[in-house]
Order: C-alpha cells, then structure tokens, then sequence
C-alpha cells in the first residue's frame, strides 16, 4: 500500500463542493474518486484540506489516499486528469507521501484568496471568478479594519450558523488587501477556519470600504462575537482555496514526481 | 446626431467573431447593434477597430456609432449592458467623441495578447482563456526568433490564405515575451496585421520554443515570405484584443463619461 498526495485545481461552478451531497450538480471528491477507481479498480475516501462550499474555485488544493496497486505519480496524475474529463478539475500533481501524512489533519497553514472586480461595468472575461462590486471600494479603510481581525480571537461574528467547530476562536495569521487595475485581492491564511469565515470578513469588510460602515461600526461589530452583528456573506465564486502547508515531508520517502515541467 | 465611441470587453468562445456571419452563434456586433436598438430605437452600424475571430477575446475593443436622440456616456453604457445579457460582452465605456472620429481608420496602433499555459496538467480554472501547451517552452530562444520580426517585413509567411489586405508587408513595434509562473504571455503591437498574423507567429515561435524548429528554421520560414513555410496557427482562445490608440482628441468635444469609479 502506497499513500499519494494529489494537489488539484477546480473551478467551483460547476460542483456542489468539495464533498459529495447525494444530488446534483456533482462534488469534486466523487469526480476524483470515480477517476482513480477507474484507472486502477480501487475504490478510495479521499481526504482534504479545504472541504471548500459549492463554487468555490481552488488553485491548489490538497487530498490524500491509499492505493494497493504500485504505480508512480506521473501515472496517476495522466491517467485522472483523463478520466475526471469534462468535468473542470485538474490533478495538478500526485506525490508519494508517508503512511503517516493526513491531508486534512496535518496541515499547518491554509491559505485562501478572494476576488471583487471592483468597477461599474459586469463582467464579461472571468465571469463566476471574481465578486463584482461596483461601488468604489477604500482599500485604506479596508485595511484599517482588517488588520483588528488579526491574531487570535473569537471569530462567531464572522461564522456561519451551521459550523459544526468546536470552538468559535481563530488565529489569523494573515490578512492583505491588494489592488491591482480593477481587482481587488484578498490574501488570507491561518491554520484552520471556521465555517463561511472568510467569505464572511469579505463581506463585512466591503461594507466599510464602501463606506457603508464606519471602522467603528466595523470594530463593534467583530466584538459583539454575534453573527447577526456581521454583514453579509461574500458569494461563493470570488472564494478560491490557494495553498495548505505541512511539516517537512523526509526526502527518503517522498517520490519525485512533482507534476512540474 | 452624436458619434459615440465604445470600449467593450468580451469573452470570445461564445460568439463567431466580432462579424455578422448569418448562422450561429452570434456576433459580438449583432448583439451590441440590438441593444442599441433596445434601448434608443434606433437601427445603427457599428464599426470597429479589432475585427476579431470566433473565440477570440477582448479586453478593450473599440467601436464607433451615431445616434440621433440626446443621452450620456453612462446612459448608454448603463442600458447596452442591461440588454447585451446574457451574452458575455460588457460595455466599459461610452464616450462623446468628434463627427470625424472613425474606430477602424483612424487607429494608429493596435495591441493583441496571447497567452499559453505552460504545464503538463490541463487547465481547470480558466478554461478557453490560454492556449494549453504541455511541453516547457525556452523563451530565451523564443525571444531570439521574435526579435528578427520587429520592424518592417513582408509577413507572408504569417498571413492567412484569404487574407484580404492589399499587401503582406506590416511594420510590427513591438513582440515582448514573458512567464509569470505557468502562464507565457505575448504583448504584440502594430498599426495593423495580417488575417491571422498573431496566431501564425506564435504558433511558428511555439516550435522554436518546444525545440522542433531550430532558429535558422524560423528564420528560413520568415524569410520564405511563403504561408506554407510556416508553423501552425496558434488557437483562438489564447488571443486577447488588448487595446487601440487614437490620435488626441481634442478635450472640448469629449464627453466626460469614462465609466471608471
């Protein structure tokens, strides 16, 4: 038996998240899953990282699971990226990892980006890949507000009704807002979320960069540790999961097959 | 009578070009006429700076009409994009420009950009939006091919067979070649070019690049001024009409209207 790690990427819209529902459209673990039954007649649990919502996009995220059958990574990462077709995931890689690496319960860092395309005019390129917000947005006061929420605190005003944590404290240890053109970049990355957190910060941070809120309504807001003291929920299709790291992985047991050129 | 100039974006998979073709599926022109027509009742003909192909994009193409009825810039952006739905075009600006004012004539210069994702894996996100090219491309050696093709030139062996310019010589300013992680980036600019003289160009620097062609190869096709010596036409969906410059237009006959925050 050898454990993989794959990194994948997607685009959400056309699934229901990362984990199967039992209706349509269908989940990236079940298109995954289906792929690496079909190239080598097992049938695995995918575990992972990011179990992102529906719509949510992921640059690289992270899943692992075991296969009898020996194989390498280039193999497996060829033989998925034909078998998942049409639907939109990539394997990006497929490493050989140690029995011990879990996917989900390993990781140390996540690290999420979120999207507005901040203009009058919708979009016409990148549909379904950004927020489009068409109100100015004041990255100063945006960041203004931002940089309270990070450290540790407790985050249940910015976590959703359904999160099944146990613990509504976070460490966040990243929050950068960035313009470039008409996008604006969020950049956030801590060990663990809760629920809806991210799209919940972006959401209430608009606000106060359109003006809609004062900082101190923003500060007032985040202490009240209520949900309903938030803003709104930032939509699902400007979310993508970006990069989780692990501890270091010993060479001697890490197949070199990195997907790269 | 006002003469407007408009700036549109538009993803190109869904259109068979920026042209009236007669069959499906539509043109980007048809269906920015129509919403002219929609919301000013008025019949118009558009004409453009970039007559672009089915699947090619758009980040700012440009196009001029006249109009009878009194309105504004952000009128006439505001509802065209209302009525363009849900068609994947956007209106950026509507701008008041001068009676002698013509978007394909008086362009003085022209800028495309192509673009090719780089790596082994397939594209999930972004799908149609780059030419996927598996094997890692020397862009060193690209480079060193692109530069014998600045200035001057008889682009024969760069232009399409039903190309229907009078002559095949152009003047190219400018073929700047970049990487920004998995994506190859081409920023190319001219007053004009030849039917399919980007995608020939790039599709023939491919070569030299993947190394299936040696430099000497390149630059023994060029010199052929002899379509059938050159390397494939590089597909549609990795080209992006980028951007048209004007002589100035004085400021007392330009309406403010930018459609920017």
């Amino acid at each position: 038996m050898t454990r993989w790690k794959l990194t994948c990427e997607y685009e959400g819209s056309g699934f229901c998240g990362w984990q199967r529902q039992g209706h349509d459209p269908v989940s990236v673990q079940q298109v995954l899953e289906e792929a690496i039954q079909k190239f080598s007649g097992e049938t695995v649990t995918l575990q992972v990282a990011g179990r992102t919502d529906a719509g949510v996009h992921a640059f690289a995220n992270v899943a692992h699971f075991d296969l009898e059958r020996d194989t390498n990574g280039d193999t497996i990462r060829d033989a998925m990226n034909n078998y998942v077709r049409p639907h939109r995931v990539s394997v990006l890689t497929a490493e050989k990892v140690p029995d011990a690496f879990h996917a989900r319960f390993e990781a140390l860092n996540r690290s999420y980006v979120y999207r507005i395309l901040n203009r009058r005019p919708p979009p016409a390129l990148g549909l379904q890949q950004a927020w489009h917000v068409q109100k100015l947005l004041d990255l100063g006061l945006m960041q203004e507000a931002a940089r309270s929420l990070l450290g540790q605190h407790d985050f249940s005003t910015f976590r959703a009704q359904n999160c099944q944590a146990n613990s509504p404290i976070r460490t966040l240890d990243r929050l950068e807002l960035s313009r470039e053109g008409e996008m604006v970049t969020f950049d956030v990355g801590a060990r663990s979320f809760l629920y809806h957190q991210v799209r919940n910060m972006v959401g209430t941070l608009a606000l106060v960069g359109t003006g809609q809120w004062t900082l101190d309504a923003f500060q007032k807001a985040f202490a009240a540790c209520d949900r309903r003291a938030g803003g709104p929920t930032a939509p699902a299709h400007g979310l993508y999961f970006k990069a989780v790291t692990y501890p270091k992985i010993t060479s001697d047991n890490v197949d070199g097959a990195q997907g790269e050129l």
